[in-house]
């Protein structure tokens, strides 16, 4: 098997730049700076040309977006992060694989066609030692993660004129108090360290993966870079279907962002579907095969107890978390406590040896504007900051998730409780979804939710895509689902008052006055769509000067009237 | 010339009901019922089926949807609520048009293949009459337009087991007292009256109309039916090119929802694009050539003052309102006050012989992130306030135009500071854009925005198209724009605890928890998109009775497994 390269051409006019580490010099951030044309007066006949500063923003894309570095997916992307892992000498590098189920991946000659072709060996923390930023950051160490991180955060400063306003001592003090997280698997020196916290820039996570019912590697692989590409800050491989760890493989070894999964998906794989036979050994099995594959944190439903499966059926919507649900069936079917809620330290003990973060799965959130805020939601939510106490006691990074399905004023109600629950732990939320009546359009009606509930501290956002609650979504319902949460992170930023945020819109904004079209697309989240869409009803190319839209025509172009009457009161 | 009747298919599994009036029995409300499949249990190997209540919904498509009434484009819809105005004895047909433009186009025999083929006679209040609802409203009078709104708001009380929310006599006193506005020209019998006010559903407004680039008659009818097909409220025609009085008649008499318009476009036309020779006379002709044509409500800039001119070269992007920099432009070149502001009486004097509502329009709306907020923005709210207690003066209907660009926080002090400056008159916004940063998704960086003020108590929000800041809308984006309007709409009724709202989003869910997939389409804003989503990757049709969808295959259907769980609980 030969996966082609995935086609993401540069962004127009963008240059992949590299801040440099003042702590660590061997540091070098990407980023992606938008270059533009200056802005043109005539004065008496003449042209003068003002130049306008360039527009640095945020870029998840890695090394996809840099020319300069040859991308290969049948090899993965470069690991050169290893080495600030080595030089903490708190780890070893395993012989092999240890996990059972992947050793007998391994051996099945079957598989080789299907799998990635270069095996890297997995690295642990040695023995009594734990290897999470949080462990370092408690100790005061901040680490190569942590100054990478805060230069990511740190955009135009310069144009701005102010001094660095996310420190590395302030990431490191986040990180040490559990309301940031930065999610960095030993074994996935592939990604490009970020940081969720509520003081930094709202991120958001995107979901790929296959089900029983379609979708193969390559498609895989092929969303996960786009993924990348478009914006995606993290990514979920939720994978149901075939060939789960060799999907991962390939996935994790060519994704520059950290990954995420949830495991007992693969568990219930492993024993067909049937939930009965799930067993923690099962599980802790899964955990380590995917700590050692490189995941970066593990969704896990540690919160769903059996105490709570009554009120499952008291719901509209009953639990529509797929673990939750898959855990709540387990409590009835054995009638005992969930194994991975009694199991809980143990699962803690594991993660932070390859620092892995644990994201607090919120198997009973609302699955309908009915249930919201519910009982079974808020219990739950209570055992979640129960679970984070525990977590923080091994050094685990701890992320909560959290709705789902929730009308827009019970939303503030949902980050208050999460907030005081849980110790003021990151909170990640798929949407909420503002209302039910509207499959098809579910990126819109859960990007006001996302946005309002990130405005109000939400660290990071969980997209949906047009085909939620209707099918798998396609390459172009990732890059969908990816802009339309970008908007809603965006605007909450703007909302917060982020630093930095503002100054991508007023340069659009000043570019759209100035009737620089190009400019106008090149700092838009979607270049291609905007010129698209510009050009449709055009005549001409969007080099022509001509200073109005089809949509107002040439006598009703406000913006032109304005410059005119600017003018008119300067004279 | 022929127009084609617009193929607009009858939403599946729905029926077009009609509730009758209790104080005027001739009045016949149409509303859509979706019927409903039943919820089907398996109990000991038999079939039992549960019933599921039709869900009821407002229904803007009016004669469109009604297999009843036969549809032709160039006759026109029924006019029988003409009768209403009858009855009521106080206004004259005339025996012609009578604005000067409108009698020269009538003249000139090019024009007939154009031509709308059936001419109404207009009609105009007596002399010394008043013939607005507010004028009925403020003398204790429930005119039947105030009972079908009534009736109209009203939905699934059977289903909620409540009594009428929204009463007749509610409505006369929100209309009375200026916090709701009935837009319903005497000369367009063709609407079918809605209610525009914080007491009642959030409507939304969508803006057709051509440009000078592009877009010819039979596609603005089409897009004009369509707009009531997907859901608009009301329609504005800000038509600004060829042909503009022939234009709109087409729309008004096929729009059976109230029709708004700019004047100050077809004046602006009629000068060859002259600002400079823009006149009064001219300007009120062209109101006179629209409310005989039966235009229900004008947008007029007249709070754009020559005192605020120098205000708008101070901002990021000037002045991005059509009118509004055009009433500046006059202002700055005649160095005088607006004739808007200054003949402002006799512009309602003119409107409240028609019923023509005044929608104050906000020439200096922000148009970036920037400036959102600023002084020239409040300066011209507080001269829209002035505005309105004059309007009221002469019982016309006043609804105020909002923003425009306004990132999240700012959003509450718009609203705040309408509400006291402009005495509680409806607020009627356009988004607003909570980024500047998505061209080509504007539709959903304003639908943020729009669902928030909407929660707020905003009347109407205008929607945005993909196309915005791009190209005219096409009957697609036309679509895509409604729908997500719909979604913020309701959204923010659900926000509200609107009575009725939630029975769909309930519905939608239970279907979705019962794998009642074509109910599922059914109740959504959508049903076509949703479908065709479904089963894109699916092999078999929604007809089946499959228990999973393609998202999460057969194993994972986090909703069958609640089932399997309830029912367990339940043993």
């Amino acid at each position: 098997m030969k996966i082609e390269n995935i086609d993401v051409s540069s962004y127009p006019n963008s240059e992949k730049i590299y801040k440099q580490g003042t702590l660590f010099p061997e540091i070098r951030v990407g980023m992606r700076r938008i270059n533009l044309y200056p802005t043109v007066e005539i004065v008496d006949g003449k042209r003068i040309e003002h130049p306008n500063d360039p527009v640095v923003v945020y870029d998840t894309s890695g090394p996809y977006t840099d020319p300069d570095i040859d991308i290969d997916i049948n090899k993965g992307l470069p690991r050169d992060r290893m080495q600030w892992k080595l030089d903490r000498g708190d780890t070893v590098e395993l012989p092999e694989i240890t996990s059972r189920y992947g050793r007998e991946r391994l051996a099945d000659r079957s598989l080789d066609k299907l799998r990635f072709p270069i095996q890297h060996k997995p690295r642990v923390a040695k023995e009594g030692c734990r290897v999470t930023q949080m462990h370092y950051a408690r100790k005061g160490i901040i680490t190569p993660e942590m100054e990478y991180v805060a230069i990511r955060e740190n955009l135009n400063n310069e144009v701005l004129g102010i001094d660095s306003y996310i420190t590395p001592e302030l990431v490191r003090k986040e990180v040490a108090e559990g309301r940031a997280v930065i999610a960095s698997n030993i074994n996935h020196p592939e990604a490009e360290p970020m940081i969720i916290g509520s003081k930094f820039s709202v991120k958001l996570n995107t979901n790929i993966g296959n089900s029983a019912l379609s979708s193969g590697i390559e498609e895989e692989v092929a969303k996960a870079v786009w993924s990348c590409y478009w914006g995606g800050d993290t990514l979920m491989d939720l994978s149901t279907g075939d060939n789960i760890h060799e999907t991962r493989e390939w996935i994790v070894r060519n994704c520059c962002v950290p990954v995420g999964t949830v495991p007992i998906y693969q568990a219930l794989e492993k024993v067909n579907g049937d939930v009965s036979k799930l067993t923690w050994e099962i599980y802790r099995d899964t955990l380590i095969e995917q700590c050692e594959q490189g995941v970066d944190y593990f969704t896990i439903h540690a919160g769903v107890l059996k105490a709570h499966a009554d009120l499952v059926g008291k719901r509209l919507t009953g639990c529509v978390s797929r673990g939750g649900s898959i855990m709540t069936q387990w409590c009835v079917i054995h009638n005992q406590e969930s194994f991975l809620y009694t199991h809980f330290d143990e699962i803690c003990e594991i993660l932070n040896k390859y620092d892995v973060a644990v994201s607090l799965g919120d198997g009973m959130r609302p699955g309908s504007i009915h249930d919201a805020n519910d009982r079974a939601q808020f219990l739950e939510l209570d055992v979640l900051g129960e679970l984070t106490e525990k977590a923080w006691e091994h050094d685990v990074q701890v992320l909560i998730e959290g709705p789902g399905h929730v009308p827009m004023n019970k939303i503030p109600a949902n980050m208050d409780r999460q907030k005081k629950a849980c110790h003021e732990a990151p909170f990640y939320t798929l949407g909420p979804l503002t209302t039910d009546i509207a499959p098809a359009y579910d990126h819109i009606t859960s990007a006001i939710g996302a946005a309002i509930i990130g405005s109000l501290g939400t660290s990071m956002i969980c997209y949906v895509t047009p085909k939620e609650h209707l099918s798998l979504p396609t390459l172009e319902d990732v890059r969908e689902g990816v802009i339309t949460y970008k908007i809603a992170a965006h605007a909450a930023d703007l909302c917060k008052g982020f630093p930095g945020a503002q100054v991508r819109d007023d340069a659009l904004s000043k570019a759209r006055y100035d009737f620089r079209w190009k400019d106008q697309f090149n700092l838009s989240l979607d270049p291609e769509k905007a010129k698209r869409f510009y050009l449709e009803s055009r005549r001409n190319a969007p080099d022509s000067d001509d200073k109005f839209c089809t949509m107002c025509g040439p006598n009703f172009c406000a913006m032109r009237i304005s410059q005119n009457i600017a003018d008119a009161c300067e004279k």
